[in-house]
């Protein structure tokens, strides 16, 4: 341990979420996605980005093109492919012609190092894999490529027939490859395994880049990569949020703190870090996948304190209870809201609450009002609630505690009827089952100080509607909308609120338990986001109470 | 590595799924919840259930009270808590008295080891904090219950002052405790570290059993637990699925297998290891968390693949893409429906639908049938569509492609009406904010053969409404429910099946594209469970499609 932050290497990061990461279940890009990634990492600062092969489908071959005229500024464009196929000349080969053409000045050429492999699945002869590799290499080499060597199921070779894994290695190196990347393809090495056969490899090719690309299916993937880096590897390939085939690939955004921040070691720029949580982010939104909560260091629960203790000794003293401040990555510490949360947890919220809302007064943790937001908290929580992600509904919560909220707008009656359209249902009969099958028109009345207004709306769905409804009738009142418009000049308009995401569940399904629907709308005014929530039984009214919920948020 | 698969040690596993997982941010165990995850544990064969303390709450007393009831085969249930308050005699310390009070024979009892802690967060003499430890083991030895020492921070607190680290150790082996864990408390340490300094600990601690209790901060939570185990600990602390405070805890149903079919430690009963994945999905439910598709081992897409090669690779030698083979840990082996899929992908799919459907007649990779469903699902993808959950909603395509189904009932119309209902509105007027504020009724005209039936139903919202009335009108055909019952005797009848679960996503709300509804409906017919799915422009269009589908697919 005494080396640690004594090393000062530098290890270069190659993303490959637009190509591996795209073998994820569920995970698909479109080309302007692949843009927006491409655009994400190299702000970061990432060395390389792989990003398919351009003559593979259309969609690639329009993504290189785009990617083109962008100006990158520290990421290369890495296009990928395999070795020449069997019984066909390099400068023959369809595949790797295109990755000559594609122009990128780099490409990630994969070919097999498990004897097995060669044999069983590609059926060539082991001397015939060989050549498949050195002259793959060389052809590339030759037009002017910097090429990656992939050796793919490396470790596994190495484990059954190592001679013949290297053999694999040299052939690429002979023929003057930039790097040999060993790669864990089933992912099923340990730490100690990596460590011992990176070292092995970085001892017999001094004088080539050795890189690591591990998988995780045994929940080792950080660990792998960190444990080649410490064996002398210097490329660390991955996806940004750990996204690819099967349990994914080596999660970057994870091993590229742990190596810069704890180890030492230099992978991109030191004021690039704190964006690291900022831009986990926006490679899960393009890849519309879902950033787990969990996920270290960029997560949102990442430096989430629930247990009481914790909550107090970090406020005594973070280090206490955190590995690294949050900030070093961009992201926040949270002291959550819970039966469990001690009175720390519910003190800081209600603070920053009073704060945001310009209240004056002191607020101590002995404070009555402590006390009973907790139980409300509690209580809240036991139907079905949850404020963990709705920070929009706990405040007003905290509000009406508090005494400080004026509700400026009451539902007096509503009304949503939904009925089926034939001409549609005619379609559905002709098989096109993605027609719409109905419509959905909403009444409603509402009160603002001594006057009413009703009025209706048809939206897609009766959610839709009664939204649509609630803010045209509001709209005479708050701008923006309404029969007819009877709000003075203002700069924050209703009409300027709109619904961005929608979700429900059922929760408590269990056999002994009603089941309750619990929805959280997510609001935006085009400045700001926030999040409400409701819990009925029934969805149209956990949904009317999230959106009164968002439209009193908006009014405050 | 030449050792590997040689050794034969034991290990022994300690949940604390019910306590440490509890701390996770969105996590709320009800007592039934508990009793399920504790009885689940113990059928898998795990060693200690760690369930908090019995009289810190009401609702953990009423947990140990009926737990005491199960006979469990394996799992010692163990009390959780801290060392003696400062200043107060162990004997008069009310959290050590419930300890004892509990009855469970087994304690885990946590005491500072870093000296900060003591100093800063506890705020006594690091004497105090070592008699601290020493008094409340040596409280409960006496009273007859075998004590875990918990030693939080000890790495971080090694690391500082290892002299201090080690005597609070010694504190708790003098007073006789029967395990010291190690624990790597805000989950800062990587693998090297942890074996490094687990080994130096077995070293000194010949005599007791030393565990590992580790958090996933770094993302090496599962190699950290597998590298102290190689290093000598014989006792893994985790939670069966990962969950905790912050990025979580060391995950046991990764670290089991990992010990256990890999590294040749013996953990469970060899015959219980094929209902890992099981194991793990019962505990998910019961905690209300989504199991990660990509967790190692037990997620869904643990050994799903997608890429083209990958798939063929498999198909031809299951070794060659997968590091162990999915039934060893009840998981299976799925080939990814996508528009990355390979037509090996497809094939097999449809070979499955036709096998079970009892259709006759081959098909290969070139039948036309398959490069038509293969469009047919990129085109279904790229309008919101996702078949990787919804198996009935995809049989039912594949079906309708080969004109092998028949639909059995058409639905000719429907309404819907929700209207406020006044004195609801009141309670919510009262400051009742969770009281329902709406009733549904659904009418709906269903068409079966040359026959019509009208029919209504009241519901908890309009969907609920809806799957009321259609399954009512239908009822009167096919069994169980209808205004009038015109169904033959048979086994199964439309009253058996109910929806369990409904989720609902917008998807593409990104600026260029319209955004979508789909929605996932889950049925059971108390048998077998099956999920379809609908996508519309509204969310009545998208559930009616994924209910007619669920019904269709139900009646097959």
């Amino acid at each position: 341990m005494s080396q640690l932050l004594t090393k000062k290497n530098t290890v270069s990061i190659f993303d490959s979420t637009l190509r591996d990461g795209a073998q994820g279940e569920g995970i698909s890009f479109s080309v302007s996605d692949k843009l927006h990634v491409l655009e994400a990492l190299d702000n970061f600062g990432v060395g390389y980005v792989e990003a398919g092969n351009p003559f593979s489908n259309p969609k690639d071959l329009e993504f290189f093109k785009k990617a083109k005229q962008l100006t990158l500024r520290t990421a290369k464009l890495v296009a990928f492919g395999s070795t020449r196929k069997k019984g066909v000349k390099a400068a023959d080969d369809a595949n790797l012609q295109s990755l000559l053409s594609a122009e990128t000045g780099y490409a990630a050429v994969f070919g097999k190092c498990w004897d097995l492999h060669a044999t069983e699945i590609l059926g060539v002869p082991l001397s015939e894999n060989l050549d498949m590799i050195h002259s793959s290499v060389e052809f590339l080499k030759n037009g002017g490529v910097n090429v990656f060597f992939d050796a793919e199921h490396f470790f596994d070779g190495y484990k059954k027939n190592s001679a013949y894994a290297l053999e694999a290695l040299s052939a690429a190196a002979d023929a003057g490859a930039a790097a040999l990347v060993l790669c864990d393809t089933n992912g099923g090495c340990f730490p100690f395994e990596i460590a011992e056969i990176t070292a092995e490899v970085v001892r017999r090719f001094p004088n080539i880049e050795v890189g690591i690309h591990c998988h995780n299916d045994c929940g080792c993937a950080a660990a792998n990569s960190v444990a080649a880096v410490r064996a002398g590897a210097t490329q660390v390939q991955g996806t940004f949020i750990g996204i690819g085939e099967r349990t994914g690939n080596a999660n970057l955004s994870v091993i590229i703190p742990n190596l810069q921040l704890k180890l030492g070691y230099s992978c991109v720029a030191p004021e690039k870090m704190p964006s690291l949580t900022e831009t986990a982010h926006a490679v899960a939104e393009c890849a519309n996948a879902a950033l787990p909560g969990n996920m270290p260091y960029v997560g949102k629960s990442a430096f989430a304190h629930k247990a009481g203790m914790h909550a107090d000794g970090v406020a005594k003293n973070s280090g206490s209870f955190e590995h690294l401040p949050p900030e070093s990555v961009g992201n926040n510490r949270n002291f959550l809201l819970s039966e469990v949360a001690g009175r720390t947890s519910v003190l800081q919220k209600i603070t920053d609450v009073i704060k945001s809302a310009g209240i004056s007064g002191e607020i101590t943790k002995s404070s009555p009002i402590v006390g009973r937001i907790a139980d409300k908290l509690k209580q809240l929580e036991f139907k079905g609630y949850q404020f963990e992600a709705a920070d929009a509904s706990f405040k007003l919560m905290v509000l009406r505690e508090l005494g400080e909220f004026k509700r400026k707008f009451e539902v007096q009656d509503f009304k949503i009827v939904t009925v089926m359209d034939t001409k549609l249902k005619r379609a559905r009969e002709e098989g096109r089952t993605d027609a719409d099958m109905s419509t959905s028109t909403a009444m409603v009345k509402v009160k603002v100080g001594g006057e009413f207004d009703v009025t209706a709306a048809e939206g897609d769905g009766p959610v839709n509607a009664m939204d649509k409804a609630l803010r045209k009738a509001l709209g005479r009142f708050f701008g923006g909308g309404g029969d007819r418009n009877d709000k003075p000049n203002d700069k924050r308009n209703i009409s300027d609120m709109r619904l961005t995401d929608y979700k429900v569940r059922i929760i408590d399904s269990g056999a002994n338990t009603a089941a309750v629907t619990r929805v959280l709308i997510e609001s935006t005014d085009g400045h700001s986001d926030w999040t409400t929530v409701g819990v009925s039984d029934d969805i149209i009214s956990a949904s009317m109470m999230a959106l009164i919920d968002s439209i009193d948020y908006f009014l405050l």
